[in-house]
């Protein structure tokens, strides 16, 4: 199997933490996104988004989006678990992994960041609109947590809403947002970077590091 | 239970598709997007995302985000499925989902757009954003389902990738993106809004519609 991805983006990290959790172990290909590699024409032929992370399987099959990939994980290698066993545990671990995935990350991402710049939005504006979109994001999921039981987001193991909140924190506060107010996330964060797995993830410790 | 939605969400729209599918009656209640309803104290109360939409289960248990909504009625009313039997299989109908859900829904969405407007860009402008976010996206999900037997995205029943793009359609042609070229969408939504379950889950069907 092998992963392609980018160090600093943040669904491929999540991909390799979940992967670290799942223990499997993978080849590693990188694309630099800031270089463009990810829209090269025989990238494209791989994953018609040109996006990362993809996950190239032994046989050629292609998987691609960060969640996809996570369920095909959870199905196909079901311990241990990132989701809890009951269905309604289940979707509120989803709902928060999605407020993540779905509402936060995508906005603040490079695609929409670069179409701002080229609307003439200047570059002061532009980092303003990521840090709103994450601190306002993350004020919600904060919420959505509040009465769970810690230390993870969800109980005393880490599962997909915990593998997507570490990677946003690495934007946030490369948006200089403010999330000192945000206790249960932070006690999440603090539970998860001492587990192996995320320790292994983070962005700083990948070959393609700069 | 209770569906707290909105005509216009293409977010509400796919879960009044999947329950429809599943033949199961809800209780509806709107929150006007364009009136800022959803930011309502008592909402955030509800959803602190301030999104819709809302389900409201019987015992007062909220659950949020359409995708995890729609995960949770796959496990708990498992007929007709939304999903395919095989995990490759269901991981490639979860990321054309995904695909729509994660990357071009949320980019052209009111929060973002209303955001651009804030930042001085021109109602012109922040239309030709929306236009492109919908073009470029919907090229990708072309290209994903290709080589995908019809009419719907992923064979002969509709799927979760279905109950996506449909909706998703009808802000690609409110922002006059030409999505004409894409053969294998425009099959699949022509299939869809055959099937009465889709037929009654459109905008224009809805109470609340203007």
């Amino acid at each position: 199997m092998k992963l392609i991805g980018y160090f600093r983006s943040g669904a491929s990290y999540r991909v390799r933490i979940a992967l670290n959790l799942k223990g499997i172990q993978v080849e590693h290909e990188f694309r630099h996104l800031r270089k463009g590699e990810q829209k090269a024409e025989d990238y494209l032929k791989i994953n018609p988004q040109g996006l990362v992370p993809a996950l190239v399987l032994d046989d050629g099959t292609v998987l691609t989006q960060s969640l996809a990939i996570m369920e095909w994980l959870e199905e196909t290698v079901p311990q241990p678990p990132l989701l809890p066993k009951d269905p309604i545990a289940r979707a509120k671990v989803r709902a928060f992994a999605e407020a993540i995935a779905c509402d936060v990350h995508p906005v603040q991402n490079l695609g929409p960041l670069n179409k701002l710049a080229a609307f003439g939005v200047e570059q002061a504006e532009v980092t303003r609109w990521a840090k709103e979109v994450n601190y306002e994001g993350l004020k919600a999921c904060e919420a959505l947590i509040a009465k769970e039981k810690g230390p993870f987001c969800f109980g005393d193991q880490p599962t997909m809403a915990d593998i997507c909140l570490v990677p946003q924190l690495v934007n946030a506060r490369r948006f200089g947002a403010d999330i000192s107010a945000f206790k249960r996330i932070l006690e999440a964060e603090a539970a998860s970077l001492k587990h192996p797995a995320f320790a292994a993830a983070v962005p700083e410790k990948q070959p393609d590091a700069e």
